[in-house]
């Protein structure tokens, strides 16, 4: 099956030195980057999170740029056909390829090559963050802040989806946008209800955007309700341009991944530079997750304490509220930016360290070499727990992380004992929730060492 | 509660005489119209087909029209709570109020008082049927035949819900647009359905028509994802916008008021002039369903024989083959208007007869007098089980008939005796399938005489 | 030469009643006065102000309606070629063709046929005239007062065009909209001076609306750069729409039509019931031009007297001081508009007594009858001399005019001699100054009796 | 004075680090480019191409740019009041702020810190002229070619200024957009008349493209028509911007700016690689130009030959001929661009060798170095004889130029005696018809050496 794409929203026009750049070549990293990124957003329709199986069943598709008379076209070779109807490529898919070839033009052509960047630097890494969003056309004027973040897992249980939808769908109703890590689940049921809701409320513009990574990004292919794909080049710009961008923040039930991002907010909103920084962040689900957030909430409070517990409320089962706290919350941010200079469309004074921004690469050492004890600051902690989690995602669905795993067995985490137990019984409750993987038995790719008694799943 | 509302959507500046027209005084038929009409569109959060009970509820409801520099504005006292989102108006149901100011006035003003018009002339009715949906902006310039009727019950079960859901999902993903009686149940579900497959399709302006008339209004209130309310002055001319807007039609189950759209369409496909006509029928429901409509078409043998049985299609489960079956057809569709030089928006060409377009007016008399007996000519009889149904929905649901019943008892319904038969135990199913009404105990509004076992429900 | 022509801006569908009444016929007036404002509108590059001869041209010109599927399309024999670039309609006129076709069925249609309506009724005038501006979607909701009238001849020199253009730019640089008789000259200048300024001030919707009538419409055939084409049905309800319509009004040099709009407007001025209502009156030309309207002025003086004075204001080769005048009035209507609930776009709070109002058809009586004389309520004199001038314009340009001076001569005006003393040299004035016809000797169409001296042209 | 100005148009969000490097500071020669420029757009109302001057004039003009919640505003200190009516900015300068901001910050940022551009390579060049209109938003999806460029003189007199406004006026007629220098004179003439064309053709977003660059904008100041205004970094970037945009050229009058033009655009046509490629070029003017054509023509002639004759098309006096001949070559064009796969936007497969991409800069030696002498291939001549020519440009107008001038006294050109008496009377012709400089005496910037009569004018 061979098919030619028109463009759709993003990109229409590319210089020759582009079109040669992203051309298949065997020497071509950034080729192999541009054609693994189309083909996921081309799985969108099929239900896995397992890349590697995916890149094996579709190992013979291709993707060439071609230029024509009216701007370019793509050109594939089989497909997957989830992404037709008919025969047709269904237009969300469609705009999200040409997403996919303007941001992976972006991060191998314009961020490889800037002179003036320098990416170990904090407030160059947000400037660049700033870009990205920019050269997506993410950053419109917005007459008043109404971005909110769902973060959540993307192997949920059906009343949790459905829950997540009933949220969705009263935030709509009050002129809401939705950002979310763009993959099923938790990531999706927020969009669909927000989608009904501005049906609803006659919103024939509303935002659905939906911010991935290259290495996720097959894994948890983008849900086809997103309406502005972004495709950020890690997990710490990805996480940058959640908090920057959002307005609020909801934490749906979700594991390792849903971890990682709840400790990197509250590492953050532990800085005291960030005391006074309104950022609502609330934690909420059906009345049958109760349990699941009292646990998470334990984890924090045996970790980072009283103080971190302060800068997160969990509503259980009450949509319509949590929807008018972060609408209520909207006015307070507007007057907090208006005070302080700062633009609706982009979070410039919210205060991010290196730790948190400074790319971690997962592999075994790493791991073993985390300080996961009590430390006098707390935030500090946070950032290594953060990593904990982050590294334990790789393990799950990274390509990366999935090969060392398989090369060197599980990564070994150790630390302080009370919180090894802690995190061991937390980490037990995802696996036995199904939280870690849509299908299957999951294996652990990580052992907790100090734990008094001996993981094993 | 008294708020003020802007207007949106349709009208907003009215002359001085059309402000007098609809003001509030004891003596104006025309105002209580206007003021019921809005009461049922503001209503349309609430859970109940009893008009009654709706009115008694709200009887302090008033509405009032103010001029204002920039056109004109409501004012609403004591209205339904559930209009509202934090105290802001549903800019969904804003809409439909225009739309009923815009309907009532050309209902009350034009269409009465224009000295051309004959509405006892079949051509004439036919223009005026176009000029109401001309004056409501529902014949935009068609670049194809692309608006699919869906018909069935207001109140429905989950599963059937879902199915009517599912079949939306996949005619919005093939670019169709609904068409319904704008109520709860099946005509809803499409259009939510329908609504998240054009946010992957990218369809920002989809077409949500929902076609309603005074005396039902209040019974079915519209939902909230119409975004196309129009009012026809009765059911006749509410049928006849229905097949000269759809281009396709599908009947989900349903009860009394479905029945009565079948049979309508029934009668006009056996008119020998419409014999090529393409206009595509399809019954369809999850497979919890096949016995409703094996019930149905056992019905129609027994009563218009198997000529009337060529002019649908029953497809079971399949909501796929359900929208690719109508997709195909609109091709057929586009090459007979050109042919014809018909219109794509309003289906100039297709012959219906008088006995479908005079109102019927069921009182006792009217439907004990009515031909339920063989007939030579087959659409006659169509035409007159037709009237019984609607008869029977009015008993059920619309004001003037449930005060005849509460006057003079149940309807008498009388006939070939095993026609009655049928009759009787389609109408015992729908009372026990709940297909009557939404909620409580149904007691019949009718009385059907000649059936061998007399009927008790 | 035969074309068919796609509809552009205005009805695109009709109902088979409506295509019926405009099909040509011998029998049909509707349809003879729908071709002739149809072949006007297409005239409207050719350079001249003589419908007779118009007509005659053309006399092989003919117009259908043909029903396409995708709407209507009008089919032309003969239509004046200027109306096309390379055999391509220039879409202007396109517009205005299917601007005639609107009005000419609401007129034709709707206006005759509406039981309700009373067109003795002065009330009633002003809701016809609201209902026909708002059926032509030329009151739309205005954030605020921006519409000027420019009056004027369209016979007028160069100096005066450029100036006219000149004050259109100054006009348009303000973000005022122009409304003007919508022929040539004065009619065209502000609105190409204001498009240039438009332009300037990146308005890509400008308002360039062009009020006609039947009986003027083939002797000043629409500019093109009107963008909304009106025909209201005689001069008195057109000139009613142009002050409902305008926030400002402005008369350059001109002729007798703009006396006729001058004394119009001073007549309604001069009612007490408008004593505080805002409605600026600029008399405005290059400095060449201030012997003119001085001549007006002292007429004003000698005939209506010092209090008509204060109603009008004469502005001397000064675009930018017209302008911006003009432009600060509008906060002074905006506020008065609030103050007493009228609307931005439509002006109901002025008072317009019946005798500007009911149609004066000139003829050899009328003229001869008309009071020409001291009157204690001068607001019925400016009534009179509006007539006067009215009916001049119609034996000068209107074809019912010029068939009856053709057959019994000049009209006769009598009255105070002063005051038709001042009358013959002002229209003596006129006539020099070539500003009754664009080309050829004039022949005048009335004669002054009782001026001391007679009047030979 | 001070004013903030609002983002209109282009980028209205920008980094902190973007911020930082337009910021005033003694050091920074970017700020010194973005204030001057930005002076330049804001002087578009004042009649003078003297750029020394309006530095002097407006030596206290400031601007800082701030960042705020809804975006960046700019803050303008003591600008030109001819930028402002009635104190608020003209919205076509406001527009033209911002593509300055936006260029500027291309040109000195990216363009500059890209590490793999190399700007002495041919291929990279058109690639990066490429990125700065599309950067610029210049290169939409055409659905046709029809993009006209028109060059010409800033200073010509009326009646030529009339005539380009009448051949533009017949282009946009026939729907075509126009792109010149954006001054004014010949490059503001054809979009007023387009403007006009326009508006009766119902084109609202018609394309008035201006392309210019830092060392000219001052002495040309954008007209206020322009809607796209681009700053390329010099002159051979922004001529080959010219010929990769348009689809069509037409030279009027004018002096040596268009002498340049037409001998940049001869010298590409007559690579051998461009033979088929369709580029119509015509020479325009009324018939009182008819004598500087042939002027032009003879020169032509005696320095580049017959075959270079071949390459335009001389029309005098034929608005009409000019805009159909036009409108006819965009079908080739069309053809042409479909048969060798190339943009419509963006002239791809036009060959450009080095010799016209290089950037020149015109000092002593350089201009003394020229060799205007024949030559085996022609095409080098042309490229020195336009060197020649943007010599006397640049000692004319340009800042680094005029200092040149200022200091060593005139350029002294010198080659073949024929060529330098043929270019001596082309000048001096020039000179005496005012078409060096808008007001003043001028003094020449140049000496001819081998003229066999000195030059002395």
């Amino acid at each position: 099956m061979q098919v030619q794409i028109s463009p759709r929203g993003s990109l229409v026009q590319l210089s020759q030195l582009e079109v040669e750049r992203l051309q298949e070549s065997a020497a071509s990293d950034l080729h192999q980057l541009y054609r693994n990124c189309s083909l996921a957003v081309l799985a969108s329709g099929i239900h896995s999170d397992d890349s590697t199986q995916l890149f094996q069943m579709f190992h013979d598709f291709r993707i060439r740029i071609l230029r024509r008379e009216r701007g370019i076209k793509l050109e594939l070779n089989n497909p997957p056909i989830q992404a037709f109807v008919d025969g047709e490529i269904i237009r969300g898919i469609q705009e999200h390829l040409f997403a996919v070839l303007r941001d992976i033009l972006y991060i191998g052509d314009k961020l490889d090559s800037l002179k003036h960047i320098n990416l170990t630097n904090s407030y160059h890494i947000t400037n660049v963050v700033f870009e990205t969003l920019r050269n997506a056309k993410a950053l419109p004027l917005l007459p008043e802040p109404n971005m909110i973040v769902c973060w959540g897992g993307h192997s949920i249980n059906r009343t949790e989806f459905q829950y997540t939808r009933e949220v969705g769908y009263e935030l709509g109703l009050r002129d809401l946008n939705i950002c979310t890590g763009c993959g099923p689940g938790a990531m999706e049921g927020p969009m669909k209800g927000a989608a009904i809701a501005h049906a609803k409320q006659r919103i024939n513009h509303g935002r659905f955007v939906g911010l991935t990574e290259p290495s996720i990004i097959a894994a948890e292919p983008p849900n086809q309700i997103v309406n502005e794909l972004i495709i950020l080049p890690d997990i710490e710009k990805r996480l940058e341009a959640f908090v920057r961008l959002g307005h609020g923040i909801i934490i749906f039930p979700g594991g390792v991944g849903t971890m990682e991002e709840l400790l990197y907010l509250i590492g953050i909103k532990l800085n005291r530079d960030n005391h006074d920084h309104p950022l609502p962040l609330i934690l909420t689900g059906p009345k049958e997750s109760a349990d699941y957030f009292e646990e998470i909430d334990r984890f924090i409070a045996t970790t980072l304490g009283e103080e971190a517990q302060q800068h997160y409320r969990i509503i259980i089962d009450d949509p319509v509220e949590v929807a008018q706290h972060l609408k209520r919350q909207m006015e307070v941010i507007k007057q907090y930016r208006r005070d302080v200079g700062d633009s609706y469309s982009y979070n410039w004074s919210l205060k991010i360290e290196p730790e948190f921004q400074l790319p971690f690469q997962p592999d075994h050492d790493a791991m073993a070499n985390l300080k996961l004890v009590p430390q006098i600051n707390n935030a500090l902690l946070a950032a290594d727990l953060r990593r904990a989690f982050s590294g334990i995602v790789a393990g799950n669905v990274k390509p990366e992380g999935i090969t060392q795993i398989r090369q060197r067995g599980p990564f070994q985490l150790q630390g302080d004992p009370r919180f090894m137990k802690k995190m061991d019984k937390l980490l037990a409750a995802f696996v036995s929730q199904g939280r870690m993987k849509l299908d299957g038995t999951y294996k652990p790719c990580y052992e907790i060492r100090n734990a008094r008694h001996s993981s094993a799943h």
